[in-house]
């Protein structure tokens, strides 16, 4: 049974993943929600950043979630990689090109703009940047290294999130996963 | 000389990389410009979605223009790799990281919400891939490969202003300039 406040949630990580934040309005937020304008200040006395921190936290560790899932499942750490770039494709396909980062589009609209948010999602890649080095970690690679290359990891399934959204085409991500695939290969 | 036009380009081009497409109103735009709203209609009939289109294709081929004019000082293809991300990481420290890349918050904003906008966008993403390509071609990679390496270049470098701007660090892009240099030095 899913809470008004997850309901609430939910809506606005969908809205941010498709239009970002300035394009997700408190109106829009209530509609897709379900919920009254009254119910999302209730919920969230601080209005639309308290929404927006907690929405983009919730989202940050389910989708770290998912993705341990994903390695959890392949005991082989480039097989693991290969899985996160292939399923990263598959949803995007699956979803008109709507399902990507739920953190990236608000990302870079805040970074300037409002830091209170800018460090929520910092606070987001650098726990997804742990979570991840820690599977390369597991692979052989020593800590500093698998840090690095969990970066590069993750920038670069975000820029195949941005190439791929805009050409609406799985092949960038495709070049990008060959790629990552080979460089964790040759670490491990 | 600047004209109006360009005035009007320019401070919309700050404006996306600021704050995107959706924060970036008009009354905004007109002040940042310098220009009454009366005269962004005259030159941009077609409002802020034709203000935004001339905008990023502008934007997109300046930002081309000087990547190419990188990669022409160095010789050697390895170094203009290195030269770009380290150019990268040193605008963004000098501009408390809001100079970053004109065309993603943009991109990402519009790539499920407004078609025209999304495919100029890709359409500025597939010239930089060319671009990127022709460079790598010129280090003696072959064609097919050099695109699929542009990718991956171009992706982590986006994925490198994310990280670096959420950080308020260029410690992301040095680590993706590492990777970058040692990905495509292998190749050639």
């Amino acid at each position: 049974m899913t809470t008004t406040r997850e309901r609430i949630i939910d809506a606005t990580r969908d809205l941010f993943m498709q239009r970002g934040y300035a394009a997700s309005g408190l109106k829009d937020i209530s509609k897709a929600g379900e919920a009254p304008i009254g119910s999302l200040y209730h919920f969230f006395p601080g209005g639309k950043e308290e929404l927006a921190a907690e929405t983009l936290r919730a989202a940050g560790a389910a989708y770290q979630a998912l993705v341990q899932a994903v390695f959890d499942s392949e005991p082989d750490i480039v097989d693991g990689i290969r899985a996160c770039y292939d399923g990263a494709a598959e949803t995007l396909r699956a979803t008109d090109y709507a399902d990507a980062c739920p953190i990236a589009t608000v990302a870079l609209e805040v970074a300037s703009t409002n830091d209170t948010l800018r460090q929520v999602t910092a606070e987001i890649f650098e726990s997804w940047t742990e979570a991840a080095a820690a599977q390369l970690a597991r692979g052989g690679i020593d800590h500093d290294r698998a840090r690095a290359l969990a970066i590069v990891v993750i920038a670069a399934l975000e820029g195949g999130f941005l190439l791929s959204r805009a050409a609406k085409d799985t092949a960038p991500m495709s070049a990008i996963r060959d790629a990552m695939v080979a460089l964790v290969a040759a670490e491990t």
